[in-house]
């Protein structure tokens, strides 16, 4: 069946939608494929619900290959196993909640864990049906925050989520690699860049994971690679602490007045002027000068936990790191950081603002507020830090002679050089869009939830699970993010609403009869194909077909007097013109990726 | 790809499961298609999900037959529009609403006419744009009040949901038709009985309207069907008011002391033993002997109206039937009747229960009551009815003499033999489960949301829609509802979960390798093969494939000894021995329906 543009429901948009930050929303939006119905929730136009079951498609032939079957739960969930695995707590502002006509407290599902759990502790009993692995391509919702950029963060949206059943951890570890060995082919038939990389579990549980990330310039995940391989989302990258110093021979520590020092600048600006290497020594220093990684920056925050309150927490970071806030959300997750404010400082009178030390923070000091250190902050390093009066810095303050954080907290942000933890090179810095993620669930859902089998003993064991996530919709953005350019949408073939869209332009009936017919025959034989038939300029047919993106476009126009027809290649712009009576068996030959254009 | 018994998510059940009242939810949940998760919500296991996606695909196949475009609209909507047409309130406590995170409101979409609606207008402008039929198949949510049946009656249920927009009536008949043709092909090819019935619109609003109607037993609506050819879910029934009778010659109306007579039963015997014809005859009666069809019913109900308060209503009719329930709920939507209390006659002291009459009842007599009466309540027609005091009725009480009703309304019952409205003959009744609705309806969506295109005189006209809807999920249970027997499921072969079920019967290697064997030939062959590989007995393999219920199996075990396999009829229960190096040949004969067995 051809479908004809004069009938397709769409309309391509000549500006850009106000709301549109990254491409893949403008040309989705302007192409026609989706529309927006509230923050963060999307209608699908015909063609952008072609690209869908395309994608939809991928996914479902590699997780049938891997065995996996297929099921489908709802999206409207009663209460009671999410307090169990205590998800409905957890989640805090991040799920949908409602009551039904009766009271019943309901949510909809972010996902799955807990309804799979129970499904399989249903049916299932002995060592003997494992393992075993189920999924499902379903709408999902979250109560996103700040919803954003199209379909890369929306409210209401379509994953894969798919779950293993393991009798032990070996299962466990085969269960979790086919996955993975899907996951590559999934990405790889969408087609897009994209690396695996180690990841935080979060507030899903678990040991082991790891994340597709598309690579995408847009993308709000940040990761690292190394030359040697190492790769991970920045909130996972744990630094490799160096071993500590002996301290003996280290100078006591000694105040300085450090006027007008509130940062980290001022303060090493004051020190090249004004404080020598050491007692003895001269100023400035003769060896090297101060810099700010001499000193030890103490970052508060009020951290506000689940049931609203909160609580300081002081965090001292080498003072030429920033704390990442994201590395630090995603240690803290489910429970917020938030801005420690005046009226906090106000509360904490033993607080010098600007001059904060270790004297004053820890749960053995006055303020009583607790007190976690980077991972550099080892016994034996020295450190140029504030001696909790105002205008006051000490210096030669020695980690575990003069001060003992109350433990590590590993949120420093991470930069490009840094080295890779597991010693594989300087490390690179680059953005992503979370598509995929694995985890090694391990027992947390069983055991909340009461999925135990026989062993092979007779005795009653918990399941340990695997959970895996596809962003289906996203994946539609990601495709589009990767691949559109300054015209518009430009897709890989096997997504691809249409094979080929075949473009009449000129006036006169010829045109549009050979143009109809061509379009007949390419249907005939087997091409999915959209036919520009509208009343249109050839200008405007040109630009849409530009804007929507399909891989092969073909014009029926001027040549057709010499029997000539054109044949574009969207992605490299290359066009020809070849006889019209072998306009046929060319077209079917590029769909099928053999003798490509010119 | 072959599935194999040993490995499939699903187990069969002994027992029926204890909520299960009818036959498709008893047999998909023992047979392990679906699972209940929450009352009303279900989830579906991978056979029933196989049936879903077959069922969905003769959907679509038939909808992008006609033209249909796909599209996928959220379930999660915005209040606003669902304002603008009325239905946030009219839908009453049956949708279900919920807040977002910053106290927006939102509800899960039960129909999307509002934003079809508002999609349209979004796009198009022009006459020329149209006509458009949309359709999209899709998770829906209507909070019951009463979940029942398994999928037949649930809370998340899916649907093919799609619209016509027009710019005139003519079109707007056009694309009905195209619909039901569609709907035609679609039940013909679910392969179960149906009917065609004239429908009421309800809550929907529009004029014409037709349900198709999977004939069942356990079906929750009520049709009636003429040999003429006239057919209607009773709710939409209208009766035919016969003409007025003269009654000029009618005697005065009089009242009797009928003591004890509260039920129309007891009026009718002591009538019988003490009331004459007339004034001037004898007891009893010579003619004929009163009957209930002689005596008027009054019956009190409470309308209770969206806002909660509550208004006393009084019916009339004949007293040889009840007020149909289903009809009078129909009819006050979305208004609900409630029964009259005790409190209430308490309320309305002019009402002498069980001896209620005209004399009382309407809007401008002693209660106030409004007062409808039945469409034979014509003028002319003479009643026995009550006094209006404890122990007496009047007799030839004459309708537009002696009492006038405020109006008419039609909601007696309806009784096998009652003529067809449109006197094609008597009616029969039956039961039937709503599978379809078309609806024609008109401007009011499109009025309440401003979707109008200009016309060809460059006026802006108002668009004239239309809506039909099929039950997706709830034709999985239709089809089972119709199809199961004593032993089990038993599907039509286009939606079946598997088209051939190969049950590996008795021991040793040599029988399960046979029948892997056939099973691999048979998949190699093109037929969707699920293999009984389990190390499980015979009878428990047969009684599976009973339970399960695909259209043909195939047992390999005692007779292969000779060089035999048993084919198998789920259907008609038939069998015959094949030689096993015809099998193959002859059971892809049998499934696409070419020689059947024996």
């Amino acid at each position: 069946m051809i479908t004809r543009m004069s009938e397709l429901f769409v309309r391509t948009l000549r500006e850009d939608p106000a709301d549109a930050e990254v491409p893949s929303h403008r040309w989705l939006v302007r192409a026609g494929y989706i529309r927006r119905a509230a923050p963060g929730i999307y209608s699908w136009l015909p063609m952008g619900y072609k690209v869908f079951r395309n994608v939809e498609n991928i996914v479902r032939e590699e997780m049938d290959a891997i065995g996996s079957q297929e099921v489908h739960l709802p999206a409207l969930l009663p209460k009671e196993p999410y307090e169990a695995s205590g998800r409905w707590t957890d989640y805090g502002p991040n799920i949908f909640r409602l009551k039904d006509r009766k009271g019943g407290d309901y949510l909809l599902g972010p996902t799955h864990e807990e309804m799979f759990t129970l499904l399989v502790k249903d049916l299932y009993s002995s060592y003997k049906d494992l393992p075993l692995s189920l999924y499902q391509i379903q709408t999902k919702y979250r109560d996103e925050a700040r919803p954003r950029a199209g379909l890369l963060r929306g409210r209401e949206f379509v994953m894969k989520d798919s779950y293993s059943f393991d009798i032990d951890d070996t299962g466990l570890e085969k269960s979790y690699q086919a996955h993975r060995d899907a996951y590559i082919k999934i990405f790889n038939r969408l087609g897009f860049e994209y690396v695996i990389v180690h990841a935080m579990s979060g507030a899903m549980g678990g040991s082991a994971s790891e994340e597709f990330l598309a690579v995408a310039e847009n993308g709000e995940d940040t990761f690292v690679a190394s030359p040697g391989g190492y790769a991970a989302n920045v909130e996972a990258v744990h630094i490799l602490a160096p071993d500590p110093l002996p301290y003996d021979d280290a100078p006591a520590a000694h105040v300085h007045d450090t006027p007008d020092t509130p940062t980290i600048q001022t303060l090493v600006d004051y020190a090249n002027a004004h404080v020598p290497r050491d007692a003895n020594a001269d100023v400035p220093r003769d060896d090297r000068p101060w810099t700010a990684a001499d000193t030890l920056k103490n970052v508060l925050v009020m951290v506000r936990k689940l049931d609203g309150t909160r609580e300081p927490l002081a965090i001292a970071v080498p003072g030429d790191r920033e704390v990442d806030l994201k590395r630090l959300a995603a240690v803290l997750e489910p429970d917020e950081a938030e801005a420690f404010t005046e009226d906090d400082f106000a509360d904490h009178p033993t607080l010098a603002k600007g001059y904060i030390g270790p004297g004053a923070l820890g749960e053995h000091n006055a303020s009583g507020i607790r007190y976690l250190a980077d991972p550099r902050v080892v016994t034996g390093t020295r450190w140029v830090t504030g001696a909790d009066e105002p205008g006051r810095h000490v210096f030669d303050l020695v980690c575990g002679r003069d001060f003992t954080p109350d433990g590590v907290l590993d949120v420093a942000e991470i930069r490009a050089g840094d080295p890779a933890p597991d010693g594989s090179g300087p490390l690179r810095l680059a953005r992503g869009i979370e598509m995929g993620h694995i985890f090694q669930l391990g027992r947390k859902y069983a055991e909340a939830l009461g999925l135990k089998v026989l062993d092979s003993n007779g005795k009653l064991v918990t399941v340990t699970m695997g959970s895996y996530g596809v962003g289906v919709s996203r994946a539609v953005a990601a495709v589009a993010e990767g691949t559109s350019d300054e015209k518009g949408l430009c897709w890989p073939r096997e997504i691809a609403p249409f094979d080929v869209q075949v473009l009449a332009t000129g006036k006169g009936e010829a045109v549009l009869q050979a143009a109809t017919d061509l379009a007949r025959e390419l249907d005939d034989a087997g091409i999915v194909v959209v036919l520009d038939d509208r009343k249109a300029s050839p200008g405007v047919k040109f630009a849409d077909a530009e804007i929507m993106g399909m891989p092969t476009s073909v014009v029926v126009g001027r040549g057709l007097a010499d029997g000539l027809i054109e044949l574009r290649d969207r992605a490299s712009g290359d066009s020809e013109n070849i006889p019209l009576d072998e306009a046929v068996a060319r077209i079917v030959a590029v769909v099928h990726g053999r003798p490509s254009i010119a």
